[in-house]
């Protein structure tokens, strides 16, 4: 079964809001294991409306709108849809009770272009609105189901999960199911290269690789009619997968490299403390962005000047004036400056040029030198990233958070 | 002139991303005055991809595709693209330079798939990628503009700024210009009462609120033939606005906070160094995305614990006792202390409740005090924000650099 969502708004065109309803909607709809081909987006504009929804009949056999339901002349979407079905509209009397109240409860007045919002066809299963004026629709004709929603989010969500949502669950049997495996550090293309044989016999459940920030997300998708005959078909795949990577894969489904670190310094009681130059605050940004960071985290010295390094953290001036400070030498006095002074049990440091100044020939832009300083002594790294001045704060900041994964793995 | 907008990527459909390129996309082509009826997103399909490009090459001008052009095999945009237009494609030696040298640069290893990514028909105008390896193109055909562009948002944005706008603006003979002006610290709705009279006699130009974050974006824009043209328009609406806010306007077009912050630290030769808590290092995090900030900033101190506190910062063991980390007292002796640890001329500081645990009933989630110690002693502030824990944090953070400006303006 194939789904098509049509949004309909010029805010959306206009680029004033992005379409997060469709968003929403596809999560929502590959739950269900109905397939989306299409997401629309137009105006609210009668000729434009028809005409997405005579592409949308013919090529799917459930069309969403969402918007355009709105008190005001503008709104068309529901007058558009009855006209392209050949339906009329008339009052619903219920939904004009409601509206009716709902002015009444929140002490508005009630316009007469307000009662717009209660007509509807005949034929159409009126879906009420608990939260807001605008109630829905779900008509069948054709064999087609046609399903109009209110644009507010937060309205098209609560009548979608509690009135759509078991209309569709019945039509369709089969669900979608997904196991997400982040992989962090290696290029999608030699990810890619790694899994050839799986990615080109996947049928069910399918792989599919989402890169972003030095991270693959491996996403494996298995439709089956329950959660545990899903599990038995992504099982096997992503075992595959696991011993292939083994510890490249820093998590699972809504993990992120900071969270993952945050638990595993908890797990093991230890405390982190940062040093930061070229990340700025970034990194610690991202670490305290988890509930319960302070738990593991007593603190980060953002030692932007050389003074800084020298009196907070104890690096030798000597350090700075010959190799100077963006050096593998800096990076590891800073982090056990950072560990000494601070009490905790591991020290991590980073220090690097962000740009868009400030490289040289010999220092380009993107040379970041990291150094994580524990039981055993301290390590260093050096790093050469690429992209703009956030993009290397950020691209620093989780490959030291995943060297830091990995140095919990073999050290503690 | 009218263009469309195709998002390519099964992640758009399966709802594992919102449409933000078909946002940013349209907010930039509505600024040129160039109108978009239709955004369609489809999967990496080569039939959809087709039919998609038929219907938009029959009803606008100029069609953009966003997406498809990574190194793997289910990257098929360009591709299609080409086959639609009835083009072949050849190696793009250029391209294919700039790609060995960015995987080389990076320390990575190029893959024979990477070479893909430098293909393109002979008839287009390829578009370099500045932050990726992923190069756009510009083909004109039969009068239509087709333009294809990378998905990842920042190498899209930054192509299309860069290389497509230039090409785009000498298409538009009635362009669309704009002011923003920024405004802190008042609510859209009293906003918009002070500005009531202006609001319901705008035409050519209109005014836009836009809120975020307790800012506020007032948009003038004009319809105008040239730059000159549009600022005798925009001028006056300004100057009413400017007349009516005062100093609670910080910035114009695409300044921040920040960026401003910092701009006025810099103008008056002062050094800033910062101690944060509740905030966890965003604070600094979003003043060093400011190329320039070593310029004025020193450093800070995330001292998330309290022995962090009284050590890297001299708060009395005792004002902790006896106010609690989160007070002005404490707030107080922070500011204090790093200004006079660091050396700098102004010491800010933040301590608060980020949430979601922590809160008790005297001092909920949301409650965050400030200080900012300078030449003629230390101020403190009591906020009450809501949120999230990241909206928190973030608030909080715009919240002091607001008020460090205001604070500037009255002392230096």
């Amino acid at each position: 079964m194939v789904a098509e969502i049509i949004g309909i708004g010029s805010e959306l065109l206009l680029g004033q809001i992005a379409n997060t309803n469709a968003q929403f909607l596809s999560q929502q709809l590959s739950f269900l294991g109905i397939d989306v081909y299409w997401h629309i987006a137009v105006g609210d504009n009668r000729n434009r409306i028809l005409e997405a929804l005579k592409s949308a009949s013919k090529r799917s056999d459930i069309i969403i709108t969402t918007g355009g339901l709105g008190p005001t002349m503008d709104d068309i979407s529901k007058e558009t849809v009855a006209e392209f079905l050949g339906m009329g509209l008339e009052i619903h009397e219920p939904s004009l009770k409601r509206i009716e109240q709902y002015f009444k409860s929140t002490g508005r007045i009630m316009t007469e272009n307000n009662k717009k919002q209660a007509m509807f066809p005949k034929e159409a299963k009126v879906l009420q609105n608990d939260v807001g004026t605008a109630p829905g629709a779900i008509i069948e004709k054709d064999n087609k189901t046609y399903i109009v929603l209110p644009g507010p989010p937060a309205e098209m969500q609560h009548m979608f999960i509690n009135y759509v949502l078991p209309h569709l669950a019945d039509k369709s049997d089969k669900k979608i199911f997904s196991r997400v495996l982040h992989v962090f550090g290696i290029g999608e293309s030699t990810i890619e290269n790694r899994i050839k044989d799986l990615l080109l016999r996947q049928g069910n459940p399918t792989i599919a690789p989402l890169a972003s920030y030095g991270e693959v997300k491996l996403r494996i998708t298995a439709k089956a009619s329950s959660q545990q005959e899903a599990e038995k078909l992504i099982k096997p795949i992503q075992s595959e997968i696991e011993k292939r990577f083994g510890s490249d894969i820093y998590g699972y489904d809504d993990d992120t490299l900071e969270k993952v670190a945050v638990n595993m310094l908890r797990d093991r009681n230890l405390k982190l403390a940062l040093a930061e130059s070229c990340t700025g605050g970034h990194l610690s940004d991202l670490i305290t962005n988890i509930p319960g960071a302070s738990d593991v985290l007593l603190e980060s010295c953002i030692t932007y000047s050389n003074e800084a390094k020298i009196k907070r953290l104890g690096v030798a001036a000597d350090t700075i004036k010959t190799y100077g400070a963006v050096s593998w030498q800096t990076a590891k006095q800073m982090a056990e400056g950072i560990r000494r002074s601070s009490g905790a049990d591991i020290g991590a440091a980073v220090t690097g040029i962000a740009g868009p100044g400030g490289g040289t020939q010999k220092k380009p832009v993107g040379l970041v030198y990291m150094a994580i300083s524990g039981l055993n002594g301290t390590e260093t790294k050096e790093f050469r990233l690429s992209g703009s001045r956030l993009g290397i704060k950020h691209r620093s900041s989780l490959h030291l958070l995943n060297w830091l994964r990995l140095y919990l793995i073999n050290n503690y």
